[in-house]
């Protein structure tokens, strides 16, 4: 499958931001020890099993420091790795090698971790046909490489920001006296590529909001039995949501009720780091290097 | 204690591209529904126990939006809260609110995320003199965020970047030919304010460190046997930082081997969000204010 | 009726371009010959009956310059004005008043351009329930200003950017193989939230984007009788939208068709500016002033 | 005649802006449908005569993207070209085609609509001496692209912002109490590279501005008449503007009048885009590049 | 006399890269030992005797740290200061004076330096009517930071940058074939608005521009004798500036020819900063600060 | 001997700064008079002797307006270079060499300065063990520039900013108490990665900070009498710098007192520009290129 990516101005603009952080006055470590022709080579290898993500934004890092370096991508973003799986190799100046590596293994750690947990959502809710979507609660200027990184893990994604979509809740409700009056509202505002999602709460709004012709309905934090019924009672008139608390744990259960999708905050908010690795020299990477090109029977930097 | 604020220019920028990420062309679903002159009241409430961190940040997105609004913080930053405490009170137009949640809580929860977690791994180490140090493990843009909080939680920054203090590892000690060269090289560059730290990984390498006069010495995934046996060896002649895959688990353990500091990659990687919730209108936040003033003697918003 | 308002961090940022590009080196007429105590009146007057637009903008350009600037709009953003009619009245020091003229005014004059224009089209189609939609033809970095200008006279907005909504067109038609084969992958990869929009050129086309359940067709520059015929067959089964070379002459007839949206670049690419001119010095004010206020039995600035 | 280039750092810095704006997250259609390997070749065309403008610049938004697109300007800047015209040819990723078509053809349709409007006007002068000029009537941020364009359209540029060129207007005149001592005043404080220009309205003012030393004066909204009896008067001692509410139709009679030059805000503010297409794709692209090549005996892309 | 202005969204900006720059990840001194509570009054003292420039500037450096600080300028720009005049008074958080002092004093003290070296030497032009002014020899962004310092201290400004005066230099002779064609050149192309100047070595050029009609001609390190011959060929036809390693030595012999302008790269490219101090605390201004009031019967912070 | 390189994302901002500024709208006399075509060669010379610096920083200013031009260093940053000597060779547009001149030398000059003045003080001090350090006394912007230049010219960088190290001042120590509570609040909240710096002034202070175990002792304005009893009374138990008004005629007696640091505010504050010139055009560059050829007996742009 061919997958949406990332906007090349928008990450070059993060990784410039990030290597502006790390790299302040000078690597002053490196330049210290290496001259400028110091030349090796590079491995990137997983420490862990699962999807990876960040790939090509990594070798924007190095390439970003040196046009020269030489970068080879051997699982592309996306790839189920194995534990020891090599990742990527590179090839150029060692003070290019040493002062990117920080700033793109932050990236690909981040970025895998979320491929890989949205891909544990995602194979816990096969065969049924929920999807698994992420949400708004992103950190400070990487939403858009959190969003990317859901999509190569399998997810979808939900609105971008408070323009792409309207999400009536019960704030919006209690404004506007009912569902009713919020959905004609909006809908006396936004443009037909809008769709208007609402969040319900009970069995009585989500007959209001199928009434209100909603495109999509939120069941906010409801019991499992209570999403059973929605479904039946909106039989397919609708797309309906799952949201709020979802676990591992509950998330079987829940894709099982027969709803679309189902919400995840902490695709984004709390997922914890894929453990990656960078080696630098031929001392330790040559027997990785060559162990590849044996069993792919390829030749890497030839 | 007093404790090192952030950078005001920095978090002001990076509310900013917050704000725009999610603001983008206007929330469509508020500015349909209420007008600019619809007023209320908001409380933001813990829903999880610990460590809080990012209120100031947090009145810098709604003042960002409206000079006009009214924030009243009332558990600062390093607080340590219960389950549904109030931590923040907030007074003015619908719009700003609204407008100014999702960004809002996306900092404090990523802060407080951090500074709980921190706290936690200080906690595990009572007893001991063991600190508990991050690393330069940070997402792009939020390395000054994320070790802000870190600070909050009781924890000690390691290095900012690469070039305010130096970090002599594997590839340098092979590329400089040893420990003792590659200080040499340091040295005969470096400032007299910049610390020189050296990765040892047995105690050999910490006893040619401890020679060359290393003013930190990183122990890398040693044992906690052969840390002891390097903190004897070291006997206070300077400072030992231990590293590498630490976890709650461990850290006690390790501690207890009379480490000076305990450095951990999780802290700012791998943190779950601080659950928090904000609630919007009179009807669900008076109740919570009447509560507070009862309880402290005071009044917000007189 | 609310309005769905632009992105303050957005419209601050594109103000302070315009200033840059204007202040440069410094006003340097103005400062030559007024002090910075001198201080006066001035007032924002119509030249050309209409839809204004930017009053908004136009006070932040100058309050930016100097936070103690006095500004009145007396014309908010939407209001249909005559020729002469009296926008804004401010009061502070002179030199604000020049500095901040010509960008104010070219802020102003470009939106009320977009917005009068707008709503002259929609006024057009007044009487059938097609409504008047914009494009992704706009200026660079102009485009939320553009889009806000389009919603004040009237219309509505078309996709904001290449993520918020699929636009299948004839290259993507080509490169899948079929409507059907397009609308099926993007499907596979697209949120929940997004809607897909076929352009079709002919009747067979869509016939194929109703069975592939698009949820807009675009009719991309059909006759008014095959229009006509799209609606019919269509039966309100999904969403049409008339597009390509639209004019103010043809604009009824398709209106007429029965088609629900009617998409626009001249909107934003190709808009005359609307004619408004700023008027410094009691001399000129007073007169304009009084009349205001008497007429509207108010007092500007007590 | 060589032409002054625009500055790279600006157009670069404006292209990116514009992309970041249509990229946002990707563009979903485009990237759901092609894989990164599919490639074509495209071609933009004029579908109107006239002077185009903009060539360079859409060949770096296409390079920005990737590198490695090839791109080929048959047009350069300036030319007059007839309805249907090869201005570009491209090839490579249909993917890079595709996402940069709606901004490149957005830049080149506003900088040819300028160029090509100019050009008309400077065209209804002929045979006089009077030249066209441009104003501050710009849009934020898009001051130099347009003011480029006029020069690409054969007009001149008047001052580019507030510093560069003093322009005492009747506030000024006001605020110093005489065009004397307006001009003094100036003179005390401005550089030698710094020319005067003065605003009149009446003979009277141009007898006193001319005494004052006036490097230019601008004869405002003055009648054709009284601009005759100004040139005699004048009789070549200062270089004479018309200005105010200049139209095609008034241009010629104007230019009689002997003036130096006139003055046109509509250049920038009010200008139509300039019709231009893009077609993707060898099927539509091969005849027309076929017939170019053969008409003028090259080869493109041998 | 007035002043132009700096463009204030232009020093804003400096201003703020110079605190992101000092103030990175907090100011981890200050922090630690005063709370947000402490209060206090500084004031800054000239350690030289001379003109002073920078005084906004530093007022906003604490403003942006800290709006509700006090700040009171007793010196405006421009002042002949004695050693030991108190320049500026400020009462408010004791972080915000210390985290604003270093970057107020940097700006301060550079600025100041140009000031007062252009004073010096337009002092050393008295008598004469030579004119001192400055060149395009600035660092990197204080740009129109150095040329309002020249401003402050007498001086007048050059062209600004590449595009607001026409330079034609001896490549640019040599390119052109001539003087008279390159003037030719420039003229086919410029607008009204910029002027002409021409840099000559000898009189044989100088009698070319003369007929070229060369609005300004550059004479290029030419001995003072050949000075006063162009000063007597030339008649006052046009403007003639003398140019090329001028110093404070040969500053009046170099007026005394006759030239108009004398234009010279050291007054920003090599000034050494003027010495300017701070205090801090109660203890060391008071007496300065009563000294003050007592002297020009005000009183300071009532 | 290696050298801390320059972070290349800053000094590319830094230039765009910089080219941002020159080029405005353009180079209107280059542009008016040569081609896109004309090519030629350029070389850069020293018009004084001493150490040099910014060669690669210059290089980047070319190469960011036209990739293709290329460019030779002849001595990079360090040398010690004569009167005369040539230091770069450049072949090209003569568009880029021109609009890159000004810019390139501006760079060049200023870091040029300050590294050959750092130099003449580390000579100064040769046979002492001190060594030359600056200071935060830097220039807007400019700071990571300025402290590469003190690098290169054999000085070494105190603290880069207010967070990676401590320096405790008078203010911080009345406001403490003493120095010994000062110190102790600072251990209490930094990390082990940053050293203690206190100003002292007298020898009963520097026994206190003794006694507070400060890892730097500043020894502020003390006569050299009383800085050699420091050296004695400290007898290497910590780091000594000398600080306050150090002159180029003070500087080897300070040095003689056995101090370890000197650190000097002019290094960067106060340094005159370094004169380079560029000349373009084979006619001037051919004689100087073949001597440099023959004396090397190298082909440059063969």
């Amino acid at each position: 499958m061919n997958r949406i990516e990332l906007n090349k101005i928008y990450i070059d603009k993060l990784i410039k931001t990030a290597l502006e952080e790390d790299l302040a006055y000078g690597d002053i470590t490196t330049d210290s020890i290496f001259s400028t022709d110091d030349r090796d080579v590079a491995c990137i290898v997983a420490k862990k099993s699962g999807i990876v993500c960040g790939m090509e934004a990594a070798v924007r890092v190095f390439k970003m420091l040196d046009s020269e370096i030489e970068c080879q991508i051997l699982t592309p973003d996306g790839t189920n790795v194995a534990y020891g799986d090599l990742l990527m190799v590179m090839r150029g100046r060692i003070q290019t090698l040493l002062k990117g590596e920080r700033t793109a293994l932050n990236i690909m750690q981040h970025a895998s971790g979320i491929a890989d947990f949205t891909n544990r959502c995602v194979r816990l809710t096969e065969g049924t046909h929920a999807k698994i979507t992420d949400t708004r609660k992103t950190l400070p200027g990487l939403r858009a490489l959190q969003k990317y990184a859901v999509r190569v893990g399998g997810g979808r994604n939900h609105r971008f920001n408070l323009s792409d979509c309207v999400m009536i809740k019960d704030n919006h409700i209690d404004g506007a006296g009912s569902i009713t009056v919020a959905v004609e509202s909006v809908r006396a505002n936004i443009g037909h590529a809008v769709k208007v999602e609402v969040e319900v709460r009970d069995l009585k709004e989500l007959d209001e909001a199928l009434k209100a012709g909603a495109d999509i309905i939120m069941l906010d934090n409801m019991s499992c039995d209570m999403m059973k019924q929605a479904v039946e009672i909106t039989n397919g008139r609708t797309i309906l949501e799952a949201s709020g608390g979802v676990t591992e744990e509950s998330l079987a259960a829940i894709a099982a009720t027969g709803v679309d999708y189902i919400s995840i905050g902490a695709l984004t908010h709390s997922v914890p780091a894929f453990d990656i690795s960078m080696y630098i020299g031929n001392k330790v990477c040559a027997g990785k290097i060559a162990e590849y090109e044996k069993a792919h029977g390829v030749k890497i930097f030839d």
